[in-house]
């Protein structure tokens, strides 16, 4: 049974995503859809690209994951398809995929790219708003039915790729920032556990105050401490113990966070 | 395969969604459910029957929809179930489906309702508050297994239709309003293709500002511009590219449009 | 076809719970899943058990139920999974079946809990901070695929159990107090049908308002009439007919609620 991963900024409100479901079950009837996220900012294809990173390797392998946030829907901006090692990717040509792609290159993993241009795979009248529902979802059904990639589209070489924030070397250490904001307040930053060393004697600053060391869980601070640990993307996070550490610093995406190196 | 979908204005705090779908499971197994959405404004019928409208012909033959905004839930109002050409519809007797019937009218397809009076195919303890779990869901699932309409209830032909406001013909062309504001902002109105006889030459009026002509796609102009354009239900929608027109506009559902049809 | 529900406060925001589908369909990709809320007031462990309790039944023998609301996650709080008669509960053991194991007891079905300690059954990389990914996703699927409940862990017999408030016999009644406000701000109490003597004499007094008798439903009232009614759990409810209670009353989880019998 084929899963199909819906991510995309069109909020729960409209039904938007809930016809797009439509569309592939009258397509292809047996796959397992599960909704990711449809909260996404509007327009935020950095945060977009972000959610489907943390998320998409934990699908079995052949799943399709659609991410549309798709603020260029309607002009030339390319539809497309990729498939990376054993799994699919369908939306917009707009980055979303691009940390995907960066850790498939990391890895030698296979990657193909399709221009989605066979409209015999999409429904019979596309809108020029909402391509989620007219090509994507078509295109995510055919591929679940077994259609190939390369009959969907024509192959290319340089899709879109974002420019994804990375740390900066310091004389003292690293600076980076706040990538993503969760609902329980807690920030991710753009440090990965290779840029901690002696993980006991680092210091983070982040909007004027000070961690030292880095924990390995919330249960070893009481409540109410801020703290820094590897969260579950094995991303550097700040966090309060049981309470919001993006209330707690007045912290949003974008803030900037010092790594330094030996307190 | 049969798709059930699901349009409420439960939320999705509480559980009541999930609840109906186990209720749809237990009698049902096979079902796919798609959920529409569960956040529509409490009690207002007249946005679940725009939503259910603008959503239904994208799923397969034969989805059963089941739509419960339900004011008059355990007061004498029927509920009801209705087999409008190949898909089937379940809800309180409040008029959700007008618009669905309305276009079957035109399009001479077939409609038939019953009113649900057969308590063998509800849950055996029916409350008096929440018949989306005690009646309708089960409903659908017998439905979804084969039941005909006719064994769910008692045949009628007076379902209640809701007044759905339509645009008014002036001297100079058409005075309509906003009927939904989506999660973007973009503002949906009554007006549809055929109000529209020179897009170029057209002016459009709402809260004091004007826009002149009809784009095709948000692309034709820069971020920031207030543009008017059909969306993806083919009504006139007026939006701002890359942006928010209901905070721009401080506009919302009920708002007047005017149409003046040569510039 | 096998159900699993999700339970959690993690929000819809950041894709966690879709994860989790994804794991769960890695491994067992034909159970069908439903959510039932992941808008839990984050770490409110109180809040989860009535959710879960209002909701298991609804669903077919042999769901399991994945509920977790986890303040402790990484600690040494165990991870659990238990049997009450035909229904299975995957989660942290902090209390959150605490109300359906009363019912158990109440009705003498039968109860087994197992501490997971078997990791084979969990996904191979362990986090710190996201065991409803890493442990309790895992092994609900390894359930829904017939693995039984002593090969998952050790069998225990001390779940931890919450301190669920109780209503306090008065000389004039109960006093009790507001468990849930829904969606609708409709007041759930935790008075239950034996609680109320004679439903048409109970005066009901909560934050300064009085309501005299219980009616059966919305109907009976005109628009704006705050009443008490037994709701879709046959709680005692506080309700503004076609409003919200919770805003006319400034009313929220954990107010006091007078019954007094005799009017």
């Amino acid at each position: 049974m084929t899963v199909v991963t819906l991510l995309t900024d069109f909020g729960l409100r409209d039904g938007y995503p809930g016809v797009m479901k439509g569309v592939i079950w009258k397509i292809a009837p047996h796959v397992q859809i599960a909704d990711l996220s449809h909260a996404i900012t509007p327009h935020d294809i950095l945060e977009a690209s972000l959610q489907v990173w943390r998320a998409w390797s934990y699908f079995p392998d052949g799943t399709i994951h659609v991410a549309v946030v798709d603020p260029g829907v309607g002009t030339s901006r390319r539809p497309l398809a990729a498939k990376v090692g054993t799994h699919y990717f369908v939306g917009p040509d707009n980055g979303i995929i691009t940390k995907i792609l960066e850790c498939a290159e990391d890895d030698k993993t296979s990657v193909n790219f399709v221009h989605l241009d066979q409209p015999q795979y999409w429904l019979p009248a596309v809108s020029h708003v909402f391509h989620g529902r007219d090509i994507f979802a078509p295109v995510a059904a055919y591929l679940a039915n077994g259609v190939p990639l390369n009959k969907l589209g024509t192959e290319i070489s340089d899709p879109v790729r974002l420019e994804i924030p990375k740390p900066i070397k310091t004389p003292v250490g690293w600076l980076g920032q706040v990538i993503h904001v969760d609902h329980f307040g807690n920030l991710s930053t753009n440090f990965l556990a290779h840029h901690i060393d002696q993980p006991n004697e680092l210091i983070i600053q982040i909007n004027g105050k000070q961690i030292v060391g880095i924990v390995a869980t919330f249960g070893e601070r009481p409540s109410g401490t801020l703290i820094a640990l590897l969260d579950s993307s094995n991303s550097l996070a700040i966090s309060v113990v049981n309470g919001n550490a993006a209330e707690y610093l007045h912290a949003r995406t974008g803030d900037q966070v010092e790594l330094i190196a030996h307190a």
